[in-house]
């Protein structure tokens, strides 16, 4: 083997508000040699996923925090190198917690193998990874649509967005998504099956939820709370489920966060808001895994992934893309 | 029958913030009477809730709002004067929404004949009307506390936290109150038998949660909103139930309400946050009044009223003043 160069982004400071470049520090070093039990992974593909942006700040949370000088936490895909775990063989693709670096030396815990016959990796990184295994028990579980309810999605052309949207869709329910842009929007509907879609930067989104969910709301997946929640809450309909994924509205911001202020109708509609956290449901992934894989195949369900070029060096600038929202479907980036 | 007087409290105005005196007319005009089917009831007892002010204001909420020119919705006891509906007889106490009125005529929809044996009057609109059903279903039933577990109420010293705290107690687990003032949590511990209580207007609550709930609170009754819903937010443990049962904070405000800013502490703990109107169990309130009755009977259950005299006169006084939490346990105005 020659000798091999890391590449990593490692958290220099805290941000705030939108990473700065100064807030990472890029290192290389050698690779190291995988010992006893270990693998040494090569990666191929990064999942950019909003939630990285809360693992940087410091405070409680579902994970603890990056560390400063820590290599930045992500999942990937990558080819093993070489293998001292009777797990793995070389030549096989992993999906791990690997960071934002080239290669990555594991103990195998939490590591899985990913069939690339069934789909392209980046799949798995999308409809049959996290975020698709986030949309199937965050809706199923927690939101519990029954057949003709009406679902709302927001960040509804994200990676768990996008997904949510179609499961509620397969379920018989009415599915509305919220989402920036016309084209995001034009998407939805006419790529995804969406039964309506609300570009909240074009309109006034609680006149659009009048239209689109007569009604009333029945669930709501919310990716990103700020206004949108408070638009959402302000149409819920009776006994509604509100799944709490993700806050990315929030996320960058500088100022406290915003609750939201209309939060007693959850009383004026006996409805609930739930946190979910997609780990809780490690033991069932390959429930959901076989569920969406067979949606897949069926073409029920599509999954959009938006894989970015450019190298690792191009690591903090698709933060930042993403956090714009310039992805629709699953944000990729390919080493 | 000599000719009677009503006398009325109107809404003449929707208050911003604490209701003035020129947002009520006083009136009086002769008592009507009760036409086939009706019936006539003298009130001598007014139940004073902090949801009235919701009432007062325009928009949607679980009930309508009571309309400018209407005399003033309250729930009250009082004594039949004449009936001709065959389910009443004079000299009965009943209960009913029978407004902030000298008499009432009602065609006996929501009203209940009351057992001023098993209590007196002011209990039936306490510990055994609509206060304590409202601490029983919310508590039980959307709280679902389990033994050993911590549940904390809000406005711990009025009449729903009060009962809520105590019930708590009797289901074998730990109750903190949180009450404005020392003379209220000294009550709630030594007369009400809480574990702990802390006094939101004399010092850190968040401090005052860490010492008393070790383990984090698995259980919040908040009737209060604002500040003190951030606080017990910041100290769920994992899979709490938040139960939604008022929010009197807001209620007297003149800006918007105020959100919880750190509601994704619902997500770190995978916490859920529930709306709770007593009405929607009106087909069970004989359960709650038969055990609560039950408890009253063997002492692990005390009714705390607070009863004021000086006639419907004193209801706008009355009002301020409970919203100015000058009471422990229930308000009654005396008529």
């Amino acid at each position: 083997m020659t000798a091999l160069t890391n590449a990593q982004f490692r958290l220099a400071a805290r941000p705030s508000g939108l990473p700065k470049p100064s807030d990472w520090s890029y290192t290389e070093e050698p690779v190291g040699t995988p010992g006893e039990g270990e693998i040494l992974v090569e990666l191929e593909y990064l999942s950019l996923d909003p939630a990285m942006r809360s693992w940087m700040n410091a405070g409680r949370s579902y994970v603890p925090p990056v560390q400063i000088g820590e290599v930045m936490r992500a999942a990937g895909i990558g080819k093993i190198v070489a293998s001292k775990n009777a797990n793995f063989t070389a030549g096989q693709h992993v999906y791990g917690t690997f960071g934002v670096q080239k290669f990555a030396i594991s103990d195998g815990a939490g590591v899985s193998v990913v069939d690339t016959e069934l789909a392209p990796a980046p799949v798995h990184l999308g409809a049959l990874g996290l975020s698709g295994i986030s949309a199937y028990f965050g809706l199923l579980d927690v939101g519990r649509p029954k057949p003709g309810e009406t679902v709302v999605v927001s960040a509804a052309a994200g990676s768990v967005g996008s997904i949510a949207g179609q499961i509620a869709k397969i379920k018989g329910c009415r599915a509305i998504g919220i989402a920036g842009g016309a084209d995001k929007c034009r998407g939805l509907v006419e790529e995804l099956g969406f039964d309506a879609a609300i570009d909240y930067k074009a309109g006034d989104v609680r006149a659009q939820l009048r239209e689109y969910a007569t009604k009333g709301v029945d669930v709501f997946f919310d990716n990103v709370g700020g206004t949108i929640l408070q638009d959402v809450l302000a149409r819920l309909a009776k006994g509604a489920r509100v799944v709490i994924s993700g806050a990315v509205s929030q996320y960058n911001n500088e100022k406290p966060a915003q609750g939201p202020a209309n939060y007693m109708q959850l009383l004026v509609t006996r409805s609930s808001m739930t946190g979910f956290v997609v780990f809780d449901y490690a033991a069932r992934y390959p429930e959901a895994v076989a569920e969406l894989a067979g949606w897949l195949r069926s073409g029920a369900l599509r999954s959009m992934e938006h894989v970015v070029t450019g190298g690792i060096e191009k690591f903090p600038e698709a933060l930042l893309e993403l956090f714009a929202g310039k992805n629709f479907g699953k944000y990729v980036l390919a080493l």
